[in-house]
């Protein structure tokens, strides 16, 4: 099965989770994987902050290393071919990545928050070197989007993306719509259960997502969006109302990155956003992640899967292992990276959205026709309204058509000014219907 | 963006709905497609039955011949480099695959039917011309199976596929469940909105379900099934009483295609089957397509999209298109086929599957005990029993736990000889649960 002694050597950095996963399989499929690949696969060092630490996977005590920049630079066991990056952040990540590029090894990363910082300057230094930079497990874990995106729709044009790519939220958006809880109750619950970290910042205030949204971007549009370009909204100001107001429209909330290609410009944001429960991406429950995509031939795709965890994190490591170290055998490269696109990048403003509002107003004559004439001194067209008297006050929910994102935002600025209005207690995007 | 004049010369075999939106993609995606391939992609030749045949997209008449052979030969422009096959059927598709991956093209077919029969022969043909031999769209359209499968989880184990990969029958039982109707009055419905055809056997009975089963478990399990390997039911047996039966269990009846590995053997079939409706496969409706994965370590994966259709079909076509041509660029091959494994088929009877049966018995003590011995003699252990006592008889309906699927049928063989036992109304296999 493998070609006779040809081995080829991988160099692991970072043994937490997702590494000692990494490790394991490794260890345990090693006969397929030397079946797929044509050579057998020799992990020979694995580089770590502490040499002591506790571990999920034991791993041979000679093949640790705190020493990440000799194992690349091969001082342990020669020249390596294929380096596997899951230490996360930029440095020393992105040092140890550059390092391993121009050394000649291939790379494997799952660290979305460098691609998405500095994703071009990997990339350039990839294709200088000639080798292959794969990161499936940087964007929605373990579901495979990389090779769809990149080769499976390659004939296509995608014309938009959206993804449900942060477990933790959705966790808690899905406990929000299932038990009627609020936001602090939900996230409590997530933290007891180990679905939110201590610090849920980076996840309910939409960090995590951003970067995957710059990644998908890039990806579908084939050119280069960073996270800095991301338009970002966590949901930590999703309110109980706001998720029965979602339902009592036939619809549920979730935390979506959206990648828009229009006109030849991309625009990619991060937001809470009401979609209606017949949309594929409504039954994504839980912690899981979903991928739903756009184009002009295949029409509607959807991928899901868990987007997070060691075990399904290190199964897409190893996708990306095989074909890199396939293409190390054959002498070539994989589709890699394909920016020539060069995209404008819309700013929110400029994106198109619909506007769910809910506005409490006095309850008398020609109120609806204020509001109604707000909007459309804005040029929006409205789609429903819904009035709800209550003593002497009324409530009115407004679901807008199609817009510019700085229309909507003006005409609820302007609501908030007038005499007639006395709040305006809840604006939030919607999605994945047709106007 | 081109490289120099560097063309790479296609012929196109077929011309109806799926290759005529080849044409018209090759054409409209011109230039992504050379950015994508590194070279001019070059339509040399398509292949028709008639020349005068009405078509969705104006081809032009000097690409078109009836001499299909010659035009794999390379007598009309010289060496062909890629080849298209959306002919489908066995012959004459597999004589021109084979005459093309001899004469050193590379080839893309759509071609499930030749596929599930005589697979072997043709990537062996593959392997010896040293060419790539990709076949996205035989299985689930546009939806990408090939590449996650093949390469997103070659580091992982995957351990079973559980399939709606046939629209027709989707979008029958989908109405079903909505509608309450029965399944004749569904199959004129989609037969009167183009989901079925005037002769609906081949998709009703499960014969195109089976050739994709067969595909997904060769590819799945890195061996080789034939469709004469599937067993096979379809869904013309399936009642308005099943539908509403599964409906009052909290499940959906759907045809499924289901490819377990199990102690090394795979099993692979096709049948009607209750899975519950938090499932995400119970969400798929109308003609769309789903793939649901379990593997060792990504977990549950589940790729959704449209299974048929001219222009999804097409995109699914191109995308291998990019990828062998870029293959053929770089001299080198895809990950190709994997059939190191070599792993037995179960027959059905030694599957592991669950029954939900509906009984009508006799109202009288003693008649639960009977039927629970009945299902106990043969070892199998019963889940839960439903009784609803009606005027002078009663009505069971009976959930198993797993067991073979011959121990069950033999339960089911036995009841229907029992005295007390007036008719066995109905037999379905549950999936997609715990036990």
């Amino acid at each position: 099965m493998s070609e006779g002694d040809k081995a080829l050597k991988v160099a692991l950095l970072g043994c937490g989770s997702v590494g000692s996963q990494v490790v394991r399989l490794l260890t345990e499929q090693a006969g397929d994987l030397a079946a797929r690949v044509g050579a057998r696969v020799e992990l020979v060092g694995v580089a770590v902050r502490r040499l002591e630490a506790q571990r999920e996977v034991e791993v041979p005590a000679d093949l640790l290393t705190t020493d990440a920049a000799g194992l690349v630079r091969g001082d342990f066991a020669g020249p390596v071919d294929l380096v596997i990056e899951v230490i996360g952040g930029i440095e020393p990540a992105r040092s140890l990545i550059l390092a391993a590029l121009e050394s000649g090894a291939s790379v494997v990363t799952a660290n979305k928050a460098l691609l998405a910082e500095d994703g071009s300057t990997l990339f350039e230094a990839a294709e200088k070197a000639g080798r292959d930079l794969y990161y499936e497990a940087a964007v929605a874990g373990a579901i495979p989007i990389l090779r769809p995106l990149r080769e499976s729709l390659a004939g296509d044009t995608v014309t938009r993306v959206l993804g449900i790519v942060n477990g933790t939220t959705n966790f808690i958006l899905d406990q929000m719509d299932t038990t009627g809880a609020g936001f602090a109750d939900a996230l409590e619950e997530a933290q007891e259960l180990g679905y939110a970290e201590a610090d849920p910042t980076a996840d309910v205030e939409g960090f995590d997502a951003a970067a995957k949204a710059a990644i998908l971007a890039s990806l579908a549009f084939h050119t280069r969006v960073t996270a800095a370009d991301v338009h970002r909204e966590g949901i930590s100001e999703v309110t109980a109302a706001d998720v029965q107001s979602a339902r009592e429209m036939g619809a549920v909330v979730k935390l979506l990155a959206i990648c828009d290609l229009r006109d030849g410009a991309v625009s990619a944001r991060v937001h809470p956003a009401m979609i209606p429960r017949a949309h594929p991406l409504a039954s994504v429950r839980g912690a899981f992640n979903a991928v739903f995509v756009e184009s002009e031939a295949a029409g509607e795709l959807m991928f899901y899967g868990p987007g997070a965890g060691g075990a399904p994190t290190a199964s897409a490591v190893l996708g990306d292992l095989v074909t890199v170290a396939r293409n190390r055998l054959a002498e070539t490269r994989g589709a890699g990276e394909s920016s020539y696109a060069d995209r404008a990048v819309l700013p929110m403003g400029e994106t198109l959205t619909r506007y769910h509002v809910s506005i409490d107003v006095d309850d008398r004559p020609g109120v609806l026709a204020a509001v109604a004439t707000a909007f459309a001194e804005q040029g929006v067209s409205i789609q429903t309204v819904r009035q709800e008297g209550r003593e002497d006050d009324a409530h009115l929910v407004v679901v807008s058509h199609r817009a510019t994102d700085s229309a909507l935002a003006a005409t609820v600025a302007h609501l908030r000014t007038m005499e007639i209005v006395r709040d305006v207690t809840s604006v939030m995007r919607v999605e994945g219907g047709d106007e």
